[in-house]
């Protein structure tokens, strides 16, 4: 496996929800989107296009399995699912619930913000962390 | 297949550059973006966890292809994958060539532009246009 020195993914800082030997699924401490959650590829890899396909396959799986973890738990209007790493080029996938009153709706989370969510609203968000984490744990261990 | 009145990727304006009874391919007209491309579902479908897993796998492969394709042609320094839909609840993917000097790097394309690209750059990347078409017909019809 590559890993490469001052790569804050290979680092991998955040503690992960579920892991095996290729990627690590986390929570992301992102006030504004609770239920954000990200899967990391472990190797330093820069492309999806540039996994052998057995990996791009388990990849595929992997978002997809935490993509029904967060409708089952944050039951949100829309899922969006990205892979961008401009910044840090080590391949990793964003799978974001959004709802109508969240920071940006229907611009992407990357856009201006355009309201507040309520902090009740969010608040209730929040206290589904722990379940989002048990529904990606049992989805991920019976994969 | 489920058609809705009213869906603007239902009803699919743009020429396709590749298409079959799934899915299409096409070339998306930004001006500052000369490359992007998307794959459109045919099927008025709104997650990718609402696909049949036969279907979810042929969708990646195709996202796979097109990536695949642009970078063949448009030789990014990265390319950026994304399927959000809040304001077009129709399954699509966008895929993304992005460079040091266009419109919002490192940003995703959908912040605030920090810049404007040089206009004989963005032309240069224009002409690549029929070699990127015809590198996705020859990709996909080898599928």
């Amino acid at each position: 496996m590559t890993q490469v020195a001052g790569c804050e993914l290979c680092a991998l800082a955040a503690p992960a929800v579920f892991e095996n030997e290729k990627f690590a699924v986390i929570l992301v401490d992102d006030a504004n989107y609770p239920g954000f959650a990200r899967v990391i590829w472990k190797d330093h890899v820069r492309e999806v296009s540039d996994l052998a396909d057995e990996d791009r396959l388990l990849l595929n799986d992997a978002v997809w399995t935490l993509e029904l973890a967060v409708r089952e738990v944050m039951a949100p209007l829309k899922v969006n699912v990205a892979s961008l790493g401009n910044v840090v080029p080590h391949l990793h996938w964003h799978v974001i619930p959004r709802y109508a009153d969240d920071a940006h709706f229907p611009a992407p989370v990357w856009a201006q913000a355009v309201r507040t969510t309520p902090a009740d609203v969010l608040a209730g968000r929040h206290a589904l962390l722990a379940e989002l984490a048990a529904a990606i744990t049992r989805r991920f261990a019976s994969r």
